[in-house]
């Protein structure tokens, strides 16, 4: 069957303590895409500008994403600028967004896509978020995420797609200030209110709380000695998430407990290398090998 | 053969958004003790004043704990008034304290107590721990606490003694003040480096990691809705994680992850009510149960 993603195709500038890197391959569904390939057949829905390289769109699809459905149109692709400082590499200061071909962006589907049932709508405008979940015909699965960006200049759009979204994704900070809500299980709670049966709250390095209504559970984070470059993590997660989903085609407290495994382990890859540095040469075997040492970093006795 | 925890014994005032209270038992060794007596026999040495409430001590006593070397001597009991915002739940704000008794203290042991091997040094100046570790006979497995104030004010102390313990228990916040590590991962190796062999690092509300050397793991905390006061809630951990220890007479990696596990239970009670209003009544009954609840909560499927 496989999945729809929705999202950001970026050009990526970015800063770390371990270097300076330009004009890599980002955004959310680019991301997103590169992790979820592993799970499920993956097309990505995005736009991008005539200075594209065409190098990134060949190899995303050397990776296997199908690009049908992201857009090349006149002017600038999206462009982020952005830094992380030693003393904090879990916040992002962004230096420059150049939004380009992304302002008047409406999204297109092939008529096979139309029939597409699993459907994430990774970090972008609600408005067009919400545009894609219109065109689809019939929408079986939909996953969301967001940024503190769009609580702050679009809350009314973001509310009402909520209210039609199966399973929500966000990061500590986002759902506080949704909710106005510090403590993570009250948050949650009032997450689900809104609209998602489902909640997913990343903690970076603190790892992942999930509340799916009769049951809820939380993981750590794989241990990471070097953080190089957190990037794209929040996608990669959501991309191992919602593709192991996608791939089970149920959504059981199990298989969203084996979905948040898969994401946790992926955003651990993503992290130790720039871009998409470690993502894009992973296989399911060394993927699986992960898992197994993470079993055992948070088995009980 | 029980454990000795040399620690503050306190009259606690603390505001947070659920109240006020005012003259509370607390203290490091007092919410460590309420917490340890659950697994092992805990004898607490510390000092009060001639202040200091005799209902406190009569009730530790009921609760099992063996106070012959508590000293009470002339003078004020150490008083510690802080307050917790709504925003911030897991940071205190020190208002005021009032060191008293606890400026000229020496600890004191009975002829018995200078004989027992396991010992659990509480947060207290490292100068004043460091002499208890001097009058023991026997030292078999020695746990170390401390916090920022010492960082800060007697770091040449507190190096000396980190030298002389197997197990330390710290904070997030107080690792990377003491190793300039942010990660986790890499701190706690910093700080196996400066002594012990266990590093347990509490990161409140995001749980718990710890490296053992040939083994690391990490726990989320219990999922807690409604916070009412944090204060001893290190302590609290400690003592369930140190009690567990001391009655099971050995230090390997499931020994220590079953610590870790009976030290996060306890500590979830302790934030559920003011002072020692929830440790105090606690039963071994109500913790297998609320273990069984979490041993759910974190389980991989």
């Amino acid at each position: 069957m496989g999945l729809l993603v929705l999202g950001t195709v970026a050009l990526d500038h970015v800063k770390t303590p371990s270097g300076t890197k330009k004009g890599m391959l980002g955004g959310s569904a680019a991301h997103f895409s590169m992790s979820a390939r592993l799970f499920d057949d993956v097309h990505m829905v995005g736009v991008v500008g005539t200075d594209f390289p065409k190098l990134h769109l060949d190899f995303l699809k050397r990776k296997g994403i199908n690009t049908a459905s992201v857009s090349i149109v006149p002017g600038k692709t999206f462009r982020w600028n952005g830094e992380y400082k030693a003393d904090d590499l879990n916040s992002a200061i962004t230096l420059e967004t150049e939004i380009g071909v992304l302002d008047a962006y409406a999204p297109q589907l092939t008529e096979q896509q139309k029939n597409m049932g699993h459907i994430f709508l990774a970090n972008l405008a609600p408005a067009v978020q919400e545009r894609l979940l219109k065109i689809v015909k019939k929408p079986q699965l939909v996953g969301l995420d967001t940024m503190n960006l769009w609580i702050n200049t679009a809350l009314k759009d973001l509310k009402r797609l909520m209210k039609n979204v199966d399973l929500m994704i966000l990061n500590d900070g986002e759902s506080r200030m949704l909710t106005g809500e510090r403590n993570i299980v009250v948050a949650a709670k009032a997450l689900r209110a809104m609209g998602p049966c489902v909640v997913v709250i990343k903690k970076g390095e603190h790892g992942v709380y999930v509340d799916g209504g009769g049951f809820r559970f939380a993981y750590p984070a794989y241990p990471v000695e070097r953080v190089v470059d957190p990037t794209g993590a929040g996608d990669t997660f959501a991309g191992g998430f919602f593709g192991y989903l996608s791939k089970s085609k149920k959504v059981d407290e199990k298989t969203l407990r084996r979905a948040a495994v898969y994401g946790t382990v992926l955003a651990s890859f993503n992290v130790e290398g720039f871009g998409m540095g470690r993502t894009a040469p992973l296989t399911m075997k060394e993927i699986e090998k992960r898992l197994k040492d993470y079993h055992h970093f948070c088995a009980l006795a």
